[in-house]
């Protein structure tokens, strides 16, 4: 197809498919001609991911450049690939510090892994950290209310990954990571407006 | 205390403090003299607050505000003020239309409730328009997944709400809401990496 298909059937501009390909994130187009580039279906695709990245995932255009990259040239440590994946995700914390002590004894405390090189590790101690600040209930039992439930998830998430191959399981993991949150925390939110239609609300 | 002292336990720079006091985001303190005010715990606490949903939370300084005066006016209908609590966070999607025919098709498969003014509803249509676009599986049975957890998880946090009077019960839902969704985040990113480190790798 013609540039100017691949843009009316991805929804992205000519000129940012351009800026696309300048920037080494969309191979370019077969040479037809002088004048003339022809696209294929794997453009169109591309294009599509880094919309959603982009767009409806919010991420700024040097995290896509990163997601994408990991999806192009995986590490061959896929803990490794996970780490550089999530560190492609907000919240963007401040990493790199020695000890991470209310994400290490609430991970002790809910049987992780601490791996303070992780960053999830960072994320984690941020959010317990907010908590705190807005005088929210921070305690192991209701931690465990979210770990379990995450942990279900996660193993029903992973479990696809023994039949994939490497090219497989890498965007699979890169992309479930990114896109399945939103969704996740988009139906927790509709959950609560469902319970307080359904259920009557508390009295004032 | 004095507004060094606020400063210095609150973390937060004086400059600051002046700034969120100008904005109307934090009471004045008690004028003791011309040129001194006196600041009480209840500064302090705001001020944690204030930092825990700008810095940690990571939300710009006008949805700050917003979900300050939810907490300090809240609405009359507690289905409004989730409402405008979830308007008040990421992702910030182009709501304001009709129909949202992605999430009406799930919310339907998922016995929850269609409300198009409802904000989440907005954000689970952009975010199951992203799994689209990446090629990730959105069908029912995936999407069961998380909406169970989360069914489960917000069942659960609502329930202290029927002991809770209304002054309490807003900021409860409204925090809890804005905090607990990094903390869930980080928990299902460290589930992943727990599982990995435990259970070995896919075969590439």
């Amino acid at each position: 197809m013609k540039i100017s298909e691949l843009s009316e059937r991805s929804g992205v501009p000519v000129a940012t498919v351009k800026f696309y390909i300048r920037e080494g994130m969309l191979p370019r187009g077969e040479a037809v001609s002088t004048t003339r580039a022809e696209y294929g279906d794997e453009h169109l695709a591309r294009l599509k991911l880094i919309a959603a990245l982009a767009d409806v995932r919010g991420l700024p255009l040097s995290r896509v450049r990163d997601v994408l990259a990991l999806i192009d040239a995986p590490d061959d440590d896929p803990i490794a690939t996970l780490g550089r994946a999530v560190g492609a995700l907000p919240p963007y914390v401040g990493a790199g510090r020695d000890d991470y002590p209310l994400a290490r004894a609430a991970i002790a405390e809910l049987g992780l892994t601490y791996d303070p090189d992780f960053t999830a590790v960072a994320q984690l101690d941020e959010a317990l950290r907010a908590l705190e600040a807005a005088g929210l209930d921070a305690a192991p039992p209701v931690l465990r209310r979210y770990s379990g439930a995450m942990r279900q998830i996660a193993a029903e998430e992973l479990a696809p990954m023994t039949g994939m191959t490497r090219a497989e399981a890498v965007p699979y993991a890169v992309l479930g990571t990114a896109l399945y949150e939103p969704v996740m925390l988009a139906l927790r939110r509709l959950a609560h407006h469902h319970l307080l239609v359904e259920g009557g609300t508390p009295k004032g």
